[in-house]
């Protein structure tokens, strides 16, 4: 099903945003990727268009059931000035596995990622090369069938729209204070919290309230069944780096399995540091602190690569993490994660890809 | 907060569709109900305008994060011609709660109340009036701020619209076969459950799709910690008649509230019918099949009001309830709701809300 990707062409560019001071998520360049979806026809007519408003019926199913998927990946300006992706195929395959689960049809994993390469190409002005930023790339699709019974909808819009984004953090890495979250959960076994639907972030941001009010950055989650394990930390997932050893919760249905956390285990192998992925309760988490052996915690995910924990609050009982500096390990992972998406560092994985001039 | 309403005239009113085949939630009324808020301003500018497409970004937050709620109501064309409304209040009342829990900024109840009455009115040509028909109104709010960041959004839009609908069933209640979900599950305590918000449907449609396949009319979902306790079926409250006594669960924080499910326990209690909400697991009702003591089993909810369960299947395990036919509690409850709901009935409870012209 190779199809060709239409072009409309912008009459007048828009004037750049400031790249030194980008944020995330406020600026959109000048052409997005759209495809839409009928049943008879299947995923018809790609094109790169100028990024403007969409028109829907107030009936679109989205509005209503929220049938709505998406991904969050980076285009990094290299050292040597190409563009590259990090493990563009992994969000693919992970957008597929969203649509299986939301009763969206699936789209053509290479066909999608070389649009994104095309699309990224058409705007390669806008990937920001200042340190820590990125043009961040966010396909996303929602239900546009105008109907409401609940069921499937019969009719789809993709789009792929990029954002140029600035450094997470300023200077350096800085360690966060967490709260761990016992009355609002994230997700359950059984449910949709191992894909990236849009109902688990509307879900979450009651949670997210609350620790802001109380002074916290993030939400250590636990699960839903037993108010006991780890599941993730905000929309990251979490690393433990205890006695010497890292453990990660193991996928069990609820975890969003991150394109980050899988990266973070690989280089913990290829550096023989022994890493597991097993189930660990907060208690677990607390008793190693106790025993002077809670090392380093960490999140990972694509916005921040790393996100050090400096401490963590569970019902009023707080405790400092490496004395809320950032560890050795969350440093070096770190490191080595930038380096390789900009092309400072050796690549032993084949993670990065290419943006290059393409036939699709 | 006594807002005007304002209105903006259609040109050409829409062709009507044929009011004898109107299937459920396919036709929309010549106008609808708007309103805006912007965080500085709170809601404003509320209209009724011509029903017709919505313009919103790309990076509009609904379709990313999904912070979407909704209602869901019907206006009746009563015996005596008149327009009449069923316990709207709690649907307002739920509104809000949805609001709360999604964080979406609240709404004035009675204000918007006052505004759904008005687009009845000036809609009442839309009204139908054969049997099992009525106008369906669907209220819901989601947010359209244009930022792709995790946080809730500070602008938001909120539509009512028209819907005139064909009955749910034919000439009467026909029961349904039912297939109790032991790999999906709805929803969970400390979720979002308990509130209509747009990711529960989305989440729900993959067991609903297998459902389909094995030949089952709906699910009956159970509790997402011990996949042990029933707690409703398909888009429905569930209740089950054992030894003259009828059961439904307890409201835990994982069920919908039903305005129909509290109707029916009202009624029940008017009746002198001993009527319980209690935890009910899936393995008493079969045990209660076993005994001869099952006597009926039924789903309540606004689009059906009662839809009377004929066989229960559990594990390759199928029971038949009242031998497939259309229990004598079920049909009462049926009449006596639907008899109030279209002004035939004497209404104790005061139920029913007249639309009439109103100074707003
Ligand atoms: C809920 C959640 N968990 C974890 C992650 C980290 O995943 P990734 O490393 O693929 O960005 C994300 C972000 O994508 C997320 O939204
Ligand atoms: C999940 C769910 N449960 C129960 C109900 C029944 O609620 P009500 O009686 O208010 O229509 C509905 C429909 O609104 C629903 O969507």
């Amino acid at each position: 099903m190779k199809q060709e990707i239409g072009f409309v062409q912008r009459e007048v560019l828009k004037e750049k945003p400031d790249f030194s001071s980008l944020g995330f998520g406020k600026y959109f360049t000048d052409y997005m990727f759209v495809m839409d979806y009928q049943q008879e026809i299947g995923w018809f007519d790609p094109r790169i268009t100028p990024y403007e408003p969409l028109t829907l019926e107030p009936s679109a199913m989205v509005f209503h059931y929220g049938q709505a998927i998406f991904e969050g990946m980076k285009a990094y300006k290299a050292a040597d000035g190409t563009i590259q992706l990090f493990r563009p195929e992994k969000n693919m395959k992970r957008l597929n596995e969203s649509c299986e689960r939301l009763c969206i049809p699936q789209i053509d994993e290479d066909f999608l990622l070389e649009a994104i390469k095309q699309l990224i190409l058409t705007e390669k002005d806008w990937v920001p090369d200042g340190e820590g930023t990125s043009l961040y790339i966010r396909p996303f699709i929602f239900s546009t069938e105008p109907y409401l019974g609940v069921r499937p909808a019969k009719q789809y819009k993709l789009l792929v729209i990029l954002s140029p984004s600035g450094a997470y953090y300023g200077d350096q890495l800085s360690p966060v204070r967490i709260y761990v979250e016992e009355q609002y959960v994230r997700a359950v076994i059984g449910g949709v919290g191992h894909v990236k639907t849009a109902g688990n972030y509307a879900a979450s941001l009651k949670a997210q309230e609350k620790a802001d009010e109380n002074g916290f950055a993030q939400i250590l989650w636990l699960d839903a069944k037993e108010n006991k394990y780890v599941e993730e930390v905000g929309s990251m997932n979490i690393f433990f780096k205890i006695n010497g050893e890292v453990v990660t919760p193991r996928l069990n249905g609820s975890i969003l399995p991150g394109v980050t956390r899988d990266s973070v285990i690989e280089l913990l192998k290829y550096w023989n540091i022994p890493v597991r992925e097993e189930r660990i309760s907060i208690e677990e988490v607390f008793a190693a602190h106790a025993r002077g052996e809670l090392e380093e915690v960490f999140g990972a995910g694509t916005a921040a690569v790393i996100s050090p924990v400096g401490e963590l609050t569970w019902n009023e009982h707080a405790i400092a993490i490496n004395d809320y500096k950032i560890g050795e390990l969350s440093q070096r992972i770190y490191d080595e994660m930038t380096g390789i998406q900009l092309g400072k560092k050796e690549d032993p994985f084949n993670w990065t890809v290419k943006v290059e001039q393409v036939e699709v």
